[in-house]
């Protein structure tokens, strides 16, 4: 845990938290903490700074808050993912979370199975789960926003271009010819298939709503490993 | 499956082949190929090509094998990596693999946990199922060669510098100055801590030895999303 994420129902006083349950044993029991440490902490969608351990018990501890900093910049990146499996669904969110995502679009396509949609993981409380893990990880306090999207085509066309507007838009697409830019470091729309890609019409769909298809050599990568490959790329 | 990657012993005539087993299993139920269908394949090691599905049968295929184009080029880097945790190495060996890492170093350092070493993943075989997936996902047939290095600092003064010698020497390294370039697009030796990161005395170790330490921003990553997140910033 590289940030100790704080929510105001943890305030005991203005200025002092009990850490109780999952934090409390990760902090003892993997960052080894002991009284008088100091911890970075943010607040949920707020400030980040830092916690004085003040108390340590069995089952709590306690911290002295100052908090004087801004989160970590947002990355200006809207990803639209056709829904991965949910093992990889989970460590996607962790690690987009963490390396500054906040808006994330999970989109139907073709070779999306259907079983995918009824998993248990995507209610918001179990997805909150891994995005609190990836604001841990990155030391920032912002959770992205998370949105469903059981309709391709209704939603390319009547949805994305008002989400994409003004940014560059792109699909990642192994049978393409122009290779994906690098450094672009602006706002970005990025469009991520299944495995085994998008079909023909899904990225003709695309193409008619402006987004350009490239692809990242000769390489086919893992979808979770495309997304961090593609996100380092654009933002290098 | 990108690719089939097939062994001299699959070979029943000079250009037929049978396929029994996983990937048997896998090109019918997720490949879901049938007869004259073609498939990329390649040989362990040496060409890529087409294979033609020629005959189909309840638990082997047989394909007529062209091989005609060479696999892709290597990445000209060579990882060093503290051991992760054997889940996580799982996953990094397999997409560093489809990436085309060919030389990788499994080191110790002062955060790894010793039982990591006792894991049964690090026998040759096991590590090799997850080079063979990484393979067969980036469409390459050229197995990287890992190596297992137990003692740090005399791994470090006594064969990094040979084996570093003419490359970009970097280790990653969250409390740096200096960023992390991007772009190089040559021979670099990357090296990268455990979770936590290395303590200061192994990156002087590592600067004695050349190695300049570079940060990646502000957010501190998973090592498996860091290892893709580096490896796709230095070749962008």
């Amino acid at each position: 845990m590289n940030l100790v994420l704080l929510e105001n129902k943890d305030f005991i006083d203005q200025s002092h938290v009990m850490i109780k349950g999952r934090r409390f044993k990760h902090l003892t029991l993997i960052n080894k903490v002991a009284k008088n440490d100091r911890m970075v902490c943010g607040l949920l969608n707020g400030k980040v700074g830092t916690g004085l351990i003040t108390k340590i018990s069995n089952n709590f501890l306690e911290m002295k808050i100052c908090f004087d900093n801004d989160p970590p910049e947002p990355l200006p990146l809207t990803l639209v993912l056709a829904l991965p499996r949910p093992k990889m669904l989970k460590r996607i969110i962790e690690s987009v979370t963490s390396l500054g995502v906040k808006k994330i679009y999970l989109v139907n396509s073709w070779r999306v199975e259907k079983s995918f949609w009824q998993s248990p993981l995507l209610c918001e409380d179990n997805l909150r789960k891994y995005m609190v893990l990836g604001l841990e990880q990155g030391r920032d306090t912002v959770l992205p926003k998370i949105y469903q999207k059981r309709f391709f085509t209704r939603f390319v066309k009547e949805e994305l271009a008002r989400i994409a507007k003004n940014s560059l838009c792109i699909t990642a697409h192994p049978k393409t010819k122009k290779i994906c830019p690098s450094g672009e470091n602006k706002k970005i729309t990025l469009v991520i298939g299944p495995e085994g890609g998008f079909i023909d019409i899904e990225v003709e769909t695309l193409e008619k709503q402006g987004f350009s298809s490239y692809h990242i050599g000769q390489r086919i990568l893992k979808v979770e490993t495309a997304v961090t490959y593609l996100i380092s790329r654009l933002y290098s």
